[in-house]
C-alpha cells in the first residue's frame, strides 16, 4: 500500500512537471506563431534568444535527475489506462532526450539554424555549392545522433522514429515498393501537353478567397472559438498549447485560386485534428497528434479526399461561382473538377498533384537513406537527385533551385521526416474508406456540404486519443487493419483512371 | 586578483541568469499581448495556466539561493559604472522578491485575479457590495506585504517604492499640497455650461483615424521596424523583451475623434521611451523605463505638451481637416484647439482633462493612504470618495460605477500606484521645459511638424538610460533640479488661464 501511494504521488508530481514543460513549449509556440505572422522585422534577434531560452529550460527540465527519478518511481500502471500511455510516451521522450549528449543537441540546433539560412541563400541563387558544406556537417551530426539514440536494424530507424513512433525503414520500403510499382507507370502515361488547370488562373480577389475558404473550413468543423486564421509567408498550423487554441495561416495569390484554397483545407485538417484531442490530455505528453504521418493523414483527407472530390464540388462549386462570377461563371463544373485534379509531373514537390506526389517522397527517402548509410556522399547528391527524378517522374529539374535545393528539410536537420508525407497520403484513404464503410451516409452528406458524420467518426477513432495509442495501434483500432497501401492505390487508380482514361 | 576574477565570473553568471529571467518575462509579455489582441476566446483558461507557469519559473529563478549567492559574490563595482547600477537594481528586485513569503505572493496574486473579476461584475452592476469583501481581503494582504517589504516612516512607502523607486509618501504630500492649493480654485472657476468639445463628435471613419494617428506618431519617432499598432479593448503599450519590439494598441470610436487619437499619442509616448533604451541594457534589470512616473511623463509629454499644443495643431490641423473634410472642414483652428483642451470637471478619471486630472489622483492617494493606515475602513470608502470628489471637483458621482468603482487598480491589488500618474504629469512639464531651454528651436520645429530635436534631447537625457539611474537621480541629471511642481503649475496657469480667462 505504501508503495502504491508513493507511486501515485510520484505520478502526480510527474504530471505537474510535465505540465510545466508543456507550458514552456506552448509559450514557445505563441512566440513562433507571432514571429511568422505579426512580429516587426526588428524583433528577430531578440525573439531568437527568447525561443532559445524557452527551449533550453524545457529541455533541462525534461532531462533532469528529478524527472528520471519520478519516471522510475511512478511504477507500471495497468496496461490500457491513460496513465500507462502517459508513462509510455513520457519515458520515450525522456529516453530520447537523455540519450543524445547536450553538446550534440546544441551543435545540431546551431547547425540547423545556420543551415536554413544557408539554404535560403543557396536556393535563391540556385547555388548547390553554397549549401553542400552545411549539409555535410548536418549529415554527420545526424549520423551521430542516430548512434546515440540507438536502433536495431538501421540508423535511419532511429531518426524516423522521432516523427513516426514505431515506423521502420524495412517496412516503409515494402510499402513504398508497392507505390512505386503502381505509380511510376501511371505517371508515365499522363499527357504532358494538356493544360486543364487554366480555370484556376485569373482574377480572384484575396478577401473573397479568404471568405470562401473560411466558409468551407467552418463547415468542415474548424472551431473559431478555439482558433484563428492569419496570413504568413508559408501556410502552417500550430497548436498554442492544447485543443483550446489551434491556429492556421494561409498565403493568398490574387491571380491563382488553388494555392490558398487547398492550403486552407490542408491546414484546417491539421487543426481539426488538434482541436479534437481530448482536453484531458492537454499539458501532458499525450497532447497533440499521434505522429506526423497521422497528422498528414488528416490534412490530406480534408484537402484531397473531401476537398478535391466530385461530391464536395457538387455542393460548393455553385457557391464558388457566385463568389467569382467573372472568373468562373463560364467554367462548367466538370472542367473545374478536372482543373483541381490535374495530374502532371512537375519537378517541385509542393506543386505536385495527388498522383505524382508520393514519387517525390520516394526520391527523397531513397536518397536520405543512402546518404545516412554512407552509400551516397553529399557531393554525389545532385546527379543522384536528377537521375531519380528522371526515373520516377520522367523529367530533369531545370536547376538546382527547382531540384535538389527545393526543400528546406535536410538543411534544417530533418532526416527521416519526408516519409511521413507519404504515410499521411496512404493513411488518409485507409481511414476515409473505413469511415465510409461504417457510415455509409458520408458521401451523400458531403454532396450536401455536410461533414458532421465524417468528423464524428474521425473524432471518435482518431482525434480524441491524441498520443494515447502509437500510430500502428491507432490505425489497427480505427480501421481493423494494419497500415496498407492497397486502398490508397485503388483510390488513385479509380480516380485518375477515370480522369485520364488510364484504366 | 583571485577575488576580482571570482567577482567577474559571478557577475557574468549573474547576467546569464538575469537574461533567462528577462526572457521568461518577455515570453509572458508576448502571451499577454496576444491575449489582448488576437487570442480566440476559448484560449483564455489555457493561457492563464501558461502565464502562471512563466511567472512562477521566473520568480523561482529570481529568489533562488543561486541568485542570492551570485549577488553576494559579484562584489561592489565602481560607482557610476553600468555594473554598479545593474547590481543596485538586481539586488533591489531580489530583496523585494525574497522578503515577501511565497504564500503571501501566491495569495495576493490569486486575490488580485479574483478581485478583478469581482470588479468587472460589480462595476457593470454599479454594486459596491459586490466588491467590498474582495477589497477588504486585498487591503489586508497589501498591509501584510508592506510589513514584509519594510519601510522607515509609513507602510505606504513600501508599496509606492515598487512603482516609483525612492518616492516617499511624505514628499508626495508636499508636492500634492501645492497641486491642490492651485488646482482646486482654478477648477471651481471653470464654466460648467459651455460645450467646447462638440467638433470632436461626428463621423470619423476608423481607418482614417488610424491612418492619421500613424502619420503623427511616425513623425514623433515611433519606429515601426521595432513595433506595431493593433486594436484592443483597452489601449496599452507593451515591450516584448527590449527596445527591439515595443507594441501599442488603440480602440477606435467612429463617432468620437479624441479617444483613439490621444490614446495613440499617449501609448506611442510610452513606446518611444522603451524603444529608446540602450539595447545594451536588454535582457538585464536595467531594461525598460526608470519608473512608472517617468514612463507616464513620456506618454503625457507627447499626448499633452506636444499633442494638445497650438504649435502642434498649427501644422497638423490642416492635414486633419483634409482627412475629415465633412466633419472638420467648417471648424476653425482655434475652435478645434479649444475643443481638444476643454476643461470640465467630470466624475471619471480617464475622461479628465489636463487641468482636473490630478485632482482625481489626489482623491485616490489620500483615500488609499487612509485605508492602509487604518484611518478609513473599506465600508467608509464610498461616502469618503463622494465627499472628496465634491470637495475637489465640485460634483458628486451619480453612481458607484462612475464613482468609487470606476478604476480597477485597487481590485487588482495595486495600492501606491495612482500617484505615479500625477508624478508623470508634473515631470512631463519639468522635462519639456528643460528641453526647450536647452534647445530653443523645439517650439518652432513642432510648428513645422518636426520632432527630431525634442526626441533627441529625450533620448539623450532620459530614454537611453533605462533604469540605470533611479528617478530622483535621473530627473536631477536631466533638468538640473529635483522634481518640482512649479513648472507644471505655471504651465497649467498659463494655458488654462488664457483658455478660460482664469488669470
Amino acid at each position: 500500500m505504501a508503495t502504491m501511494a508513493a507511486q501515485r504521488e510520484a505520478l502526480r508530481r510527474l504530471r505537474e512537471r510535465l505540465a510545466t514543460i508543456s507550458d514552456l513549449s506552448a509559450a514557445g509556440a505563441v512566440l513562433a506563431w507571432d514571429q511568422q505572422t505579426f512580429m516587426p522585422g526588428g524583433g528577430i534577434k531578440q525573439r531568437a534568444e527568447q525561443l532559445a531560452t524557452l527551449s533550453r529550460l524545457s529541455h533541462e527540465m525534461l532531462v533532469s535527475v528529478e524527472t528520471g527519478r519520478l519516471l522510475d518511481a511512478a511504477g507500471e500502471p495497468e496496461p490500457g489506462t491513460v496513465e500507462h500511455a502517459l508513462l509510455r510516451v513520457a519515458r520515450r521522450e525522456y529516453e530520447r532526450a537523455t540519450r543524445v549528449p547536450a553538446d550534440l543537441v546544441a551543435d545540431l540546433s546551431r547547425a540547423a539554424s545556420v543551415g536554413q539560412q544557408a539554404w535560403e541563400r543557396a536556393r535563391a541563387a540556385s547555388d548547390w555549392e553554397g549549401l553542400a558544406p552545411y549539409l555535410k556537417e548536418l549529415l554527420d551530426l545526424q549520423r551521430r545522433t542516430a548512434e546515440h539514440l540507438g536502433y536495431e536494424d538501421h540508423p535511419y530507424d532511429a531518426l524516423l522514429d522521432i516523427y513516426e513512433p514505431g515506423a521502420r525503414k524495412a517496412r516503409l520500403e515494402g510499402v513504398f515498393a508497392k507505390l512505386k510499382a503502381a505509380l511510376v507507370p501511371m505517371t508515365k502515361r499522363l499527357p504532358l501537353e494538356e493544360n486543364r488547370s487554366k480555370p484556376l488562373f485569373g482574377d480572384f480577389e484575396e478577401a473573397r478567397q479568404e471568405e470562401f475558404g473560411r466558409t468551407v473550413i467552418t463547415a468542415f468543423g474548424y472551431d473559431w472559438a478555439h482558433g484563428r486564421q492569419d496570413r504568413a509567408a508559408h501556410p502552417f498550423c500550430i497548436s498554442l498549447g492544447g485543443p483550446a487554441d489551434v491556429r492556421i495561416t494561409t498565403r493568398f495569390d490574387p491571380g491563382w485560386l488553388s494555392p490558398a484554397l487547398f492550403a486552407t483545407f490542408h491546414e484546417a485538417g491539421h487543426a481539426i485534428y488538434e482541436q479534437g484531442v481530448d482536453p484531458a490530455h492537454a499539458r501532458t505528453p499525450l497532447a497533440g497528434g499521434a505522429s506526423m504521418g497521422l497528422h498528414e493523414s488528416q490534412s490530406r483527407l480534408w484537402e484531397n479526399l473531401v476537398g478535391r472530390s466530385r461530391a464536395f464540388w457538387e455542393h460548393y462549386y455553385p457557391e464558388l461561382q457566385r463568389t467569382f462570377p467573372e472568373a468562373l461563371g463560364g467554367v462548367d463544373p466538370e472542367d473545374f473538377y478536372r482543373a483541381v485534379n490535374e495530374a502532371k509531373p512537375s519537378p517541385i514537390r509542393v506543386d505536385a498533384d495527388e498522383l505524382t506526389y508520393n514519387l517525390h517522397i520516394l526520391i527523397r527517402f531513397e536518397l536520405e537513406v543512402a546518404m545516412l548509410e554512407g552509400a551516397l556522399s553529399v557531393e554525389e547528391l545532385p546527379p543522384a537527385w536528377n537521375e531519380k527524378t528522371e526515373e520516377y517522374l520522367g523529367l530533369v529539374p531545370g536547376s538546382a533551385a527547382t531540384g535538389v535545393l527545393q526543400d528546406v528539410h535536410w538543411a534544417a536537420g530533418l532526416f527521416g521526416y519526408f516519409p511521413t508525407y507519404a504515410l499521411g497520403n496512404v493513411l488518409s484513404v485507409q481511414l476515409f474508406e473505413r469511415a465510409v464503410e461504417e457510415q455509409t451516409e458520408i458521401p451523400q452528406e458531403i454532396r450536401s456540404g455536410e461533414f458532421g458524420t465524417l468528423l464524428g467518426w474521425l473524432r471518435e477513432k482518431v482525434h480524441r486519443h491524441g498520443k494515447r495509442y502509437d500510430p500502428d495501434d491507432l490505425v489497427e483500432r480505427a480501421t481493423g487493419r494494419p497500415l496498407e497501401p492497397e486502398p490508397y492505390l485503388r483510390y488513385l487508380r479509380e480516380k485518375f483512371g477515370e480522369l485520364y482514361a488510364l484504366g
